[in-house]
């Protein structure tokens, strides 16, 4: 078969082994990385992670959210069975929302040091309120900062339709 | 538990506590803030709020709408609890459409003198016409001043649909 | 103008006159009542009220719903602002959202007599969860007693996707 | 060209002509009919009408509907440029919601003494809740007549989602 | 390659051929038709077929719909690419909606002699108002017949929001 | 109450009396304004009219429309029943769509003089094609000319998805 | 205030009280019941509740569902917030799709004895695969014994569309 | 760990095992069970399969579908994971989308002896036209065969829009 | 009636005249112009037109698509249903979806000489892929050229999902 | 027939011929491109492919997207069959979600040498979490490069709704 060679992924012991045991606590460096094949070219990837869920800090009851990550990769890759055992983590992890994307955003960037990286974590309501934080980073002293500060000016012009239903 | 811990939480008084009284006329005082734990990164929070309801000033009939309030933190952050009081405290209150979104930006930026902040609110019809006022507000004489000229130059382009169904 | 004549609706004081005070407490004496022009057929009305809001009785904070109620009228049907008023009414009022649609349901009955009469209340969620209470009734000894029995039995087999957002 | 014949058609004379006067006042009179090519089957006929437009009879304000009437013919339909000269008439005409879906059945069995029919009007809000009448008829000491009790105890259990908006 | 083999499908001599002529006129002989594998079991096949077009028998402008066609098969099925062709045919036929429905079902019955067969054409509006016929047919004398008055007497019981956008 | 007083809104003549007149002809007098209380911050107001309906200027046929109208007020602001009144003057008006929405908004220049403004018309489909107008406009000689150029210059890069159902 | 009572509430421990906690492991006693006060009428009481998670037996992982409960209740009704707490116990359970519904109906007919319930599952996929189970229950030897069977005869025949996005 | 143990799990050995290799030709012999816990109790599960890809038999051309399989177990159930490479095995098979459906569901059939099942396709269009088998079957000589009966009568009253985008 | 006065539309020869031939090839010399009444102002109008229907220039296949026409007008515009009557035109004409939208383009701009124009086609899929052409024009050494050429830059950036059905 | 000549169409050889094969390995080959008719303009072409398949390179498991194509061609086109048959190719091909995007665009590159192209991929979940990749190209030294260099700055800012259903 043709693609992407075995050899290639050495770095990747989760992908493929279903006997891996999911985290329990607060886990970042079950965090696993790969190369990138296009390094000749700045492109997005996007995750869509509708899965997440956390508990409060104060009260301790759960929260849900769908979260979305999107970056530039430069020579690492986030792979995407240890990204999601990484958000599994959360899963008895207390913090608020706002703490909880800035969090995910800097164990990332930690792990691939990525061109540019956003996260949206988008959460179900509580007393009537839903909170949808937003943060995003551009590796500073290059453009992608810059588009960093662009897209933050230019972020959520069209906030979505939300009737709690 | 990590996370956010309780000794960081002070200043919040009604989270957790479930009989705190829900205010009767307009109270503006009962909102509360904690501290930003990432000042080092400009970021968004955005409130989603369905469930705001006000009353006629004229003719004392009830007003609905969605209030959507998204800003950039600098040091302090609007605690959600507060701001669900705070949006309940307008249940017997009568102010025009176009007052209450400004009122509630004033509010917000009086107690946590945010970087930016902006404020939307989607009424429901009355006589076959409904009402969406939208303000916004940068620090003066600060890059956000300009990021809000931006983004109200280029405020909704594309309104929703309505058809009052 | 050909249609309703005014002399037709003289027990109509409330529609048309826009002075009228809202109602403070639950005041299901505000219902008012008109004679149906077609009693020589069986046939339904239904109301959409999207801007329902009441209180909880045990913690007090806001609880917003939309009521669909729908009945076949005999004699009497209920005036639709007299209708507003009404559910207006629980603005300040304090009950469980399974005992608000069966209240509805009772004065409504008590106003109008009709042949049959169903509420669904879908409530917006608290803790995560949302509550749909949904009563029925067909006037006793008729056929109708046997059609609210119908249409319990097969009722909402398809319930909508909810999602809290 | 195959298919319907100008001959069969003698008595539609409002379509293919464009010169026609639109009614200014209510005008069951214009309603006309074509003969029925597939008498030897019971078929249903429906037409969606989203431009209803009448006036409300006590403060002359305007009101919207979406009006959908179905029918199965016997030996006349109506024919669709007059049915909408004919629901145009409504325009300037006061009445209420209930009476109008009534009227307008009444009128179709007038003109083509159908084995059943039933109507169903969706009117925009007004003070914040909508009404949607509907009425049917089944020609009476017929299989038909069951056919439309049949109908009216199984109408609308899923009310649409309704919001205002 | 296991499944249906060419020398069952010998009647079939338009799927796989590109060179077909499109015919420009009514042609209900160009459908063809394959054994049903499955002549042990009822069951459903339905068509979605949104690129059908007409012409009005009066006044010579185009008419677009999709039609919904669904039947039990006894022994003989349609194929799909001569139901497509034959459908085409209708492109420069002029009749009217209530028409088209009926003829299509008549000569989809003349080929497959179906134990049941219905066709549900929704069409695009003309002057403000669009029109759905809707015809089915159970062989006579036979349990389907019963089942077509069943579908009949149920038929679209909830008609889909129409706005003319 | 707290808010709007009565004082500050001598000049609104129509909201709270419902025995106003519904004009019969186009009458652009009958728009009403109020004094705009936060003069010191630019910010939109957006209604939603979705019960536009008039007539064409050479059939008479009536068209219907949702009517978007979008402002940043300098010192006085629209009042939306009589907005509401004034687009009810066009019920019985002929005028083509493109001339409609330019109308509009030269009214609403003339009433309000407010800083910017646009209006969008989204009109029913006659004939399979329906009409879209937009213009706006920005004060000469300000920032807010330069505003108009640019949202013109950026308007419906996405129309909506439009099939006439 | 009118309305539920405190005093009707005595078995109601947990609303109204946030310091309870959230139960670590599978735990059907922490359900509360209190008494229904509309007893001389048969109604519905559904509970949407879409922040559902679980764990994979086999695999640890974990599941995602939005869980649907409707009962007719008899003399107890379960309370909303111990529901909650009930369903949060099962974060750290494991066990099949298929029994985690049938365990949920069962403990809620131990708690409630009502007189009908059903309980529908819908997870996200799994290796691209949704499951959805289904179940209900009438009181044995009563009539809603027969509802079951009918409801369950008659169960799901649309299934909403799923595209795993 | 509560709920299903592993040694109920002891005919399942594809689940939770990665290493499987996917079948490239059609394979029903993949399909494997295990019990039933709650047998008790007549109910239903459903799978959502939009993941099926097959061959055109004629022209070898690729087709989709989302496959929905809904069943009633008595025994033996389904495993999910071989249901997926059960599918999975069509992927270079070619037969008629009619064809399909009734072989999966015999052959499911044939590993559960289930109560009733059902299986519906939904394949995407070829040449404009889209087609959707429908099967089912009850188990011969008891309740579930009338059961089939009747869910076949009244199958898919309410096509869904299909517009080819 | 005021408004657009007949003598103004001395050119428009379609409108008002049902009797006018649809035109059986390609035509563009049918399109028909009247005068901008605000030549004043820059503005937009956009035509929604669902109903194009053309064939394959390789098969003879039949395609359709909505086209969607934007533009600013100078002097002349386009008049609705001499538009319609053209975009019949290709009804038999055969070419590739990419070269209709220039051709359409190319012919309003030969008509009207607009400031600036743009076209979209979104046509239904075969073989499984749909093309979706756009193409924009700016008068030359003005600035509706560079703005023709920033909308380019800009364009379709979301795609709206197909799935094809 | 006016438009496209098949004179034209020489270096088209798939397209009208239904007899080829489908390739069962990656075959980049297999593209072919026809001329672009109207070099004397800028303008998109968009493909929408929602029938994607490829297989996992680590576990062989089967994955599912919809891959959107757009670009602005030079002097070559790809011809929509030939695409068809390519993405095919990649049915039984192994490689990593952002591997496949990248090649396609690769492929596309040296088959036209557009101006300007732009690959994005919507792949089904894995796990709970789905991937979106999203690669551009402006050809080197020309504008072009600063367009794709632009739309990648501003990519993707509103991710749609993803919840796995
Ligand atoms: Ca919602
Ligand atoms: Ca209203
Ligand atoms: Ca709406
Ligand atoms: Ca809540
Ligand atoms: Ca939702
Ligand atoms: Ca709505
Ligand atoms: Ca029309
Ligand atoms: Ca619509
Ligand atoms: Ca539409
Ligand atoms: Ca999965
Ligand atoms: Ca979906
Ligand atoms: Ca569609
Ligand atoms: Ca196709
Ligand atoms: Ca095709
Ligand atoms: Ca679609
Ligand atoms: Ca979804």
């Amino acid at each position: 078969m043709s693609g992407r060679q075995q050899q290639e992924m050495q770095n990747v012991t989760l992908l493929g082994h279903q006997g891996v045991k999911y985290p329990m606590t607060y886990t970042p460096e079950i965090l696993e990385s790969f190369d990138n094949k296009h390094p000749y070219r700045d492109y997005f990837v996007k995750f869509n992670c509708p899965e997440f869920t956390s508990l409060c800090p104060i009260t301790g009851q759960p929260d849900f959210a769908t979260i979305y990550v999107s970056y530039i990769p430069d020579i690492k890759m986030v792979e995407s069975k240890s990204l999601k055992l990484y958000l599994f983590s959360f899963r008895n992890h207390g913090d608020f929302h706002e703490d909880c994307v800035n969090i995910i955003m800097n164990d990332l960037i930690q792990l691939m040091d990525p061109k540019y990286i956003e996260v949206w974590g988008k959460f179900t309501p509580r007393g009537g309120i839903s909170i949808d934080p937003y943060c995003n980073y551009g590796r500073p002293g290059t453009k992608y900062e810059a588009m960093a500060e662009h897209r933050l000016l230019n972020h959520d012009m069209y906030p979505e339709k939300v009737d709690n239903r």
